[in-house]
Order: C-alpha cells, then sequence, then structure tokens
C-alpha cells in the first residue's frame, strides 16, 4: 500500500510537465506546446515511423525513453535545441531526472534513470531513433506555422538544416523528406 | 518517401488533441487539462503501477492502448466518464478512430484499430488494466483540487463510487488505496 502511495505522489509531481512550456506552437493553436503533450506525441510518431529507422529498433525501449525523455525540464526548464548546449544545463536536467525518479519506490526509478542517459548519450540505435523523432513535431510545427519559432529565436536556415541533420543518424529517409520541407520553406521564404 | 509523407500528414492531424478539453484541471493549474497530455500521463503512470495488475500485462501492449485510446475524441469530443454513454456518442468514437487511423499507409492502422476496439471492450487482462489506469489521474486531480469537476457537474459520491470501482477489475491494490482516498475525500466534505 505504502508503495502504492508513493507511485502515485510521482504520477502526482510529473504532472507539471504539464506547465512547461516549448517554443512552437501545436498546428492550429494560438498557444505554445507543453513538454507533457509533446512526450505523447512524439511516443506515437515513434510507434508509427518505426519502419523507417535505420537500424533495427526495439520500439517498446524507444517509446518508454520518450516517455520519460523531458522529465528533467520539471526542474531544469525547457531549452531550444538550438542554443549551444551549457555543461551546467545538462547537470541540471540529470539531476531532475534524478530527484523525479527517486520518488519511486524500491529505486525502481534506477532502470529509467539509465534509460534517460542512454537517451541523452544518443549512441544507441533505439536513442538514435528517439532523438531523430523528438525533432520531428517541432518542425511540423514551424513548416506548418510560418516558421514562428525560427523567427522569434532569430534562427537561421544554416542552423536549423545543421541541428536537425542528427535525424538522419535515426532516419535517413525521414531526414530526406523534412529536408525537402526545409527546403522548400527556404524558397517560399519562412526559413531565412 | 510516398508513406511517409501520409505518416507525417497522420502525425499532424493527431495534433488535434491537444485542443480537447477534459473536465478536470490538472494539480496545480487553472486551466482544463487536454487529451494529448493526458494520453502520455496515463502511459507513465500504467508503467510505473505494472506491478500492481491483478493478472500478468503486457505492458507495451498497454502503453500502445493509452497511446491512441482517446484518438477518437478529435472527432467526437470529450465525454464526462459518469455521462451515460450513449450509443451515438460510442459510434462517434469509433469513426472517428477509424478515419484517423486511415490516414496512414498500408492498413497500417488497421492493427490500432483493433487494439482500440480492445481498450473499448475492455475484456482483455491488458484492457482491464489500462482502463484502470484511465481512472486514476482524473481523480487525483479532483482529490488534490477540491473535487472541482465534481462539483461543476454535480456528480453525487454514489456514482463516483460506483464508476471508478472498476478500478478493482484491473487492479484491486489500487484501488483499495482510491476507495480509501475517495473515503477521505468524503469525510472531509469535498464529495459529497
Amino acid at each position: 500500500m505504502k508503495e502504492i502511495e508513493q507511485t502515485l505522489e510521482f504520477i502526482v509531481e510529473v504532472e507539471k510537465l504539464k506547465a512547461v512550456l516549448r517554443k512552437t506552437k501545436p498546428v492550429g493553436l494560438e498557444r505554445r506546446e507543453n513538454s507533457a503533450e509533446h512526450s505523447w506525441h512524439v511516443c506515437l510518431a515513434a510507434l508509427m515511423l518505426k519502419d523507417y529507422a535505420n537500424e533495427p529498433v526495439d520500439i517498446d525501449r524507444v517509446i518508454k525513453m520518450l516517455l520519460i525523455h523531458d522529465l528533467g525540464e520539471i526542474d531544469a526548464g525547457d531549452t531550444i535545441v538550438y542554443a549551444s548546449e551549457t555543461a551546467q544545463q545538462k547537470t541540471a536536467e540529470a539531476e531532475g531526472v534524478k530527484r523525479v525518479l527517486a520518488m519511486l519506490p524500491d529505486n525502481r526509478g534506477d532502470e529509467y534513470f539509465k534509460l534517460w542517459c542512454e537517451f541523452e548519450a544518443g549512441e544507441s540505435a533505439e536513442s538514435r531513433y528517439a532523438r531523430a523523432i523528438d525533432r520531428v513535431p517541432p518542425l511540423l510545427h514551424n513548416l506548418r506555422g510560418g516558421g514562428h519559432a525560427w523567427k522569434e529565436n532569430d534562427i537561421p536556415k544554416e542552423k536549423v538544416f545543421a541541428v536537425n541533420s542528427r535525424i538522419g543518424d535515426g532516419s535517413r529517409e525521414l531526414w530526406q523528406v523534412i529536408e525537402g520541407k526545409l527546403q522548400q520553406a527556404v524558397s517560399s521564404g519562412i526559413l531565412k
């Protein structure tokens, strides 16, 4: 019973991710996306695009990774992908994930902290694919939303291409399609 | 390439779930929850409570079920769990799920439509557990949030106990803990 109580406390705590705002707006909405709904969206995207991963992936591990990949933002906040990653920010996120997962009974969180570290390192087939998918919805938001977050944050096209080319590490075919869309965005003037 | 394009259209379409508002407010927030962030929350809750399922469950199937369980609401909207289910509402949801999943290439959606039907029927171990978990966060919202959705929708305590006792079909231990919390809510006067 005590273990269930502890897990319910964890469930309430992680809900704070619903208040962490990201930089892009979902297609059709005039508000910024939060990290909880983003997490759902990337899980579903990963599931439906799994056949295009470069390497065989265990999709169930990918989904678990994506379910927890942003938990560190409860304490550390969201950082735009185009910002240079600072060691301070990375440490704050790792500490945040660790704190939240430590709320689970019987060190059950340890397994998920390892999974989070694997995602961050991006060195396994699953993490390469998960990190590729993590980039897709915000790009679609910008592509369908006049490049709003690129403009608001002064992100030049060179940076958009360079940072997102990591999609190709997880799925070359997906990057080929997205790269084409980014080129169209340059042609139409929403990406400069 | 065409298949990837189609899948990206699906990814943009399902994003509409971020605009479907539910009846409860997340703990600590002054706005109603949307069905996309709810979907993430129940996936994570299911993962962390899996050891308390009455029967052995394939947690990966449970998570996939919960990722898609609300897709029908894009067309049909959210209905409070305490409303009597009408055949019309159920049909609208099933048609909605079918429409959205049909956007996927190569009839890939068929497998997920079956999974959605399994969830709705609630007759397998996985669906019993998934349906139990689906009830947990809204109860926590009410319990931590002064019973706001019970009050706003005039839900009497008899109905709250009766409808949520289905949690016991998925996890007796979890229902025991939640039932205790509901009794406390009656004692403290937030559930009448």
